[in-house]
């Protein structure tokens, strides 16, 4: 029943004496912990950490992060006389047929004050040769499904973007053509816009960053995915091999990168909207398909934008 | 006419053979432009720019940065044959009689992606060694006046600053004596709260903040002031000498040490008005000065908070 997981866009692949991630058919998610490598253990700490404080609210928890059901220990793919434990987590893409998914690590850095001096080195240079440092996020990963296939640029090339590949690609993965100049953007407003959309998750989750002070998210990434069954559109918080203590302190550097990754999105979507011409219904196409993915703006998330924006 | 600022808590002081700012009787500062240092010019071009593009709301203008009217060329103090140019800005103090002056400069990191490997290095170390890499943000200077003087605590001991430090020093700037243990916080609803306060003004310019991305403000800092004498207290941003261009992207750095600053002062401001119990008259002192800090809370600000928080 355990297979290795068919969409995965970034981190490490089971296989080929590398420890990887399994799935069951289930919903579950097993990620291997590492006996030689405390980052398995450390996050093991947040989750059972996390997953139990009561100053996190309800709503942020079930929303933004992956459930949590512990550890199992299970056979190794390739080595299957082999168990080790894993973290038991929800599959974010269960019950998506052909789902898009980008894996975006969020923060200009990545490294976090108590990291050992290689660590720090090592982080700063990906930080500054990436986009990360300039425009507080990075794009790890990212496929698309379209009618003629399934696109998903080679992880050495998604390692150079540039701040222009990275607009493009936000662009690229609400497009029905991924590959079209410029890229049509026809799913924006149902994946980006509307009151389920990723624009108003990411307003939420930035809500909850402008308070809390619990953790620090080093190095974590927000899974979002869509498919085209209609479901809302989700995003999810993941990677906490490097979630420290707050200590009392906002993360300014996750909520920093979220704000730019809001901008960013906010711009593709208001672009969209204006192409689409929601009050101007000659200008739309006559797919059904295009209509209710141009369609009418939400006020909701419009009235946020404008509170937050001065023009 | 022209003399040093008195109240001068952060940058270079004119005198003994340094270059440092002057003001005069009409509430002119004037800021020299050292012809062997490209920061002065760099500044002169932002001052310009800044003040030349439409993009720039007058609101921000205006509220939250120095008047600029151009250069003028003054002689040096201490060697008055020799001419040289000077910004010509509003002095932010002017009118104050005693004011109460300090100086936080925003941001996790003060240096900015272009940066010579010498100037990156030792921005960095000075943001690692001092609260800005933990908070966000550090404070250069301040001063606070009260009633048997004025306590100003020396550069090198506000340079060693830990993150207990910085909020002790948020606390002490809004009491009536300071060195009490702890501070009284009794000026906390005069200063940073109300309409016109210090919080509602941080709010303003962090929404422009998530939406502008003309300038990247690396270095620079917030001036925070009042008096005694009833006048709205000041916040503007101030030391412009590495703003860079935005390209297109949000000032996530400056943003995000901005919301960690907003969520110092907003504990504060709660504390102080659970302490002085706004619906319970009981509990405040009979002086009018702390019943007019203490005063209600207002409804406005607070609004904001709960939209911003979830608790």
């Amino acid at each position: 029943m355990l297979q290795r997981p068919e969409h995965q866009v970034a981190g490490h692949e089971a296989g080929s004496g590398t420890l990887g991630p399994l799935i069951d058919g289930s919903g579950h998610f097993f990620k291997p912990l590492n006996p030689s490598d405390e980052r398995g253990a450390h996050e093991l700490a947040f989750y059972t950490s996390f997953f139990s404080d009561p100053r996190v609210p309800h709503s942020i928890r079930s929303s933004f992060f992956p459930s949590f059901g512990g550890t199992r220990v299970l056979p190794i793919p390739d080595a299957p006389d082999l168990l080790l434990p894993h973290l038991v987590l929800e599959n974010l893409l269960h019950g998506y047929s052909n789902p898009c998914v980008m894996d975006v690590k969020i923060g200009a850095r990545t490294w976090y004050p108590s990291a050992s001096e290689k660590y720090y080195a090592k982080c700063l240079k990906k930080d500054r040769d990436s986009t990360s440092a300039l425009l507080g996020f990075r794009i790890s990963g990212l496929q698309v499904h379209h009618e003629s296939g399934r696109w998903k640029p080679h992880r050495d090339k998604v390692r150079k973007y540039t701040v222009t590949d990275v607009r493009q690609s936000l662009r690229q993965f609400i497009s029905k053509n991924p590959d079209e100049t410029p890229p049509d953007c026809a799913l924006a407003s149902s994946v980006y816009g509307g009151s389920n959309g990723i624009l108003a998750q990411l307003l939420e989750l930035k809500s909850w960053f402008e308070d809390q002070t619990l953790f620090h998210f080093y190095s974590a990434s927000l899974l979002i995915a869509y498919d085209k069954g209609g479901k809302a559109p989700r995003l999810k918080l993941i990677d906490f091999a490097h979630v420290m203590e707050g200590e009392g302190i906002i993360d300014h550097n996750f909520l920093g990168g979220l704000c730019s990754l809001i901008k960013c999105v906010s711009e593709i979507l208001a672009d969209a909207e204006t192409a689409a011409g929601p009050t101007d219904p000659q200008v739309l196409e006559t797919t059904a398909d295009l209509e209710a993915a141009a369609g009418p703006a939400e006020p909701k998330v419009v009235v946020g934008l404008t509170e937050n924006g001065i023009h």
